[in-house]
């Protein structure tokens, strides 16, 4: 019998990946980039344990049993079993995996990046697989391979059909760039939504500005990028991430139907980041949007304490003492500036319009976790040990 | 002493203009075509009275007396004036102008189009130009030219740097689709918006896309739409009508900062549209979007009905009687079909949502109304006669 359990860290593209040049390989029209997050607020856990008494490979996420034989899931064992390194016989033992959240699924953030990266991980763990892994956490999901390393990430999107370079690299760690912030603002948001790997398969099928952005738009952009974020240059990288969200979300609009992600909350928010800007006469916070409401903020240690005063007043948060509404590094309360308050001008939203916020920072990659503790099955029977209660 | 009344159509483009390759002159960066909607249900109604007695242009808009120096009007008073075909000297009188909308401004209907029409019209009555006057409309406001005539309209971009050749010209009368519909849902909102003309300039220096689009996209689109317009082949008309509304607004959003006219009514909407046309099986409904909230929708008399049972189901009317709801050609109302609300199956919105419906019809370009009763100005002091009641 062999136990592994690993974390692995959500990831927020500043330069957006929409759009798959290979449906089956999952290689994109472009490059993407990525901070990724610090697990300690946002993770994905998973626990995989072989033994030679399982009858066969079974799955539990978020406490439900699910089907193993979905297919992105099946491209990652088999790849993963195809790199073992071990002399004994484990690669033929059936396993069990486990893998939980530490947020709400509710929240709608992209989990699937962390959980396949977190899978990857846990199989290479325990089938002592080296070198490059990141193309198999994308044949799980896309954005996953650039979960597979902290800091942050580019996905180059490689010219090989077969796909053999489209790996996700590291541009530098997090201790690089320290004083880099994020918040993540949950929105709250009834709608049934497009998947992302739907309304990306229907954006290459119909729309021509997606055609432009990956030719034209996005190979210059991701170079600035990587080069804003070397040099720490906080306006630029502010900027682009900027023009690049709303580029990926014009696309979406561009789509035949179209695909709708941002809503009056969204715009809002993105309308509050550029008042906010205009009044400090700075650039000071940048947002981007995936395919869902929430908006993620990038900003400055600093500027946290300013723009969370900023965005309170606003957008204040519901007289809900149930719902802990300030997640993760604590948050310091100033009140709003009476200037900036002036000059931004906006009309104040009723309470409530944001579920919570998650304030985090850049982090590491995944990691695995040796205390037995930790293990989310039983190493007698190997089924689940709980239903984890979601934070 | 002379007086002039004239009425002109708002008019609604299937493909849009969006982005002036020249600002002063108000030329377009592509093609655009536009339906003219009949003025008994929409129009603009402009008054001019000349008199030697007069001391100073003057101008009253919707009641209310605005500068006469506005560039945008001046453009057209000077290039109506230059093109006067009189001999006596009526050319040097001052001029008061007295212009009305007979639907609410409030309804957040593009209005200067129609009202630039319409006092172009009134100069050219006054002054007996004869000729081509879309370009000097067009100097009022870019889309005023489309209005200067009825039935399907293209506005040409032209190629001369000064715009001599960007005028617009009749595709069809109106009376070549005769079974053509067009509902203008009125969406409730209240948040400020940017212009048009802001968003377009913004457009213009901020978005690739729009370039992309402009050389790429509309110069095909348009030739198509032509086309669709001259067989009545609604269906390729409808798709057409939709992508380019879409990419209109994603090139907002590609936009920095994003420009945001669209709001979740609107894409409630183009939801239900889609659901609607997906469920019949048949592109049954087009809708288009300009710079604001509310949408519109092209259907054939045929399909007005049906589409309206639904329209009423998902998004149904407010319990205000104090609104007349349906505004414009009577409509047939039944109940919506079983199968179709099974297949279309979306959430039912709470009520309210639009403020009112106008059903009207493809019509007529600017006419002189000759009865002394229509005029807006009283014919001794040149003073306005009443503030209109809006309907």
């Amino acid at each position: 019998m062999s136990i592994v359990t690993c974390i692995a860290p959500v990831n927020i593209a500043v330069i957006k990946y929409w759009g798959k040049r290979d449906e089956n390989l999952i290689l994109p029209v472009n490059d993407s980039i990525s901070a990724t997050l610090d697990t300690e607020h946002l993770c994905a856990r998973t626990t995989i344990m072989a033994s030679p008494e399982f009858k066969e490979d079974r799955i539990w996420l978020n406490g439900k049993e699910q089907s193993i034989n979905n297919k992105r899931l099946q491209n990652c064992l088999i790849g993963m079993r195809k790199r073992a390194q071990i002399s004994n016989d484990m690669e033929c033992w059936k396993i069990h995996i486990c893998s939980e959240n530490n947020f709400p699924t509710a929240a709608g953030l992209a989990s699937s990046a962390a959980g396949y990266a977190c899978l990857v991980a846990a199989l290479a763990k325990l089938y002592k697989v080296e070198g490059d892994i990141s193309a198999v956490a994308r044949s799980g999901s896309g954005s996953a391979c650039r979960s597979m390393m902290g800091g942050f990430v580019r996905w180059h999107m490689g010219s090989d059909p077969k796909g053999s370079d489209s790996l996700a690299k590291q541009i530098v760690s997090p201790s690089h760039w320290p004083e880099m912030r994020v918040l993540v603002l949950v929105v709250n948001d009834g709608r049934k939504k497009v998947s992302s790997a739907l309304g990306m398969k229907r954006s290459i099928e119909t729309s021509e500005l997606l055609k432009y952005r990956a030719e034209h738009v996005v190979p210059r952009r991701a170079n600035e990028m990587n080069e804003a974020i070397l040099q720490k240059n906080f306006e630029k990288f502010a900027e682009l991430t900027i023009k690049d969200s709303n580029q990926m979300h014009a696309v979406c609009q561009d789509t035949y139907p179209p695909c709708h992600y941002m809503n009056d909350v969204s715009f809002t928010l993105v309308n509050l980041a550029h008042s906010y800007n205009s009044a400090a006469n700075e650039i000071k916070v940048a947002y981007t949007c995936d395919a869902g409401p929430n908006v993620t903020v990038y900003i400055l240690e600093k500027n946290v304490a300013e723009f969370i005063s900023i965005l309170d007043f606003y957008i204040p948060p519901a007289d809900d003492l149930t719902v802990e509404y300030r997640k993760g590094i604590p948050i310091q309360l100033i009140s709003p500036k009476q200037d900036l308050i002036e000059k931004i001008n906006l009309e104040k939203q009723v309470p409530g319009l944001l579920k919570y916020i998650i304030h985090t920072r850049v982090g590491d990659g995944p990691k695995y976790l040796s205390d037995q503790k930790d293990h989310l099955l039983d190493t007698k029977m190997g089924l689940p040990i709980r239903s984890l209660t979601h934070q």
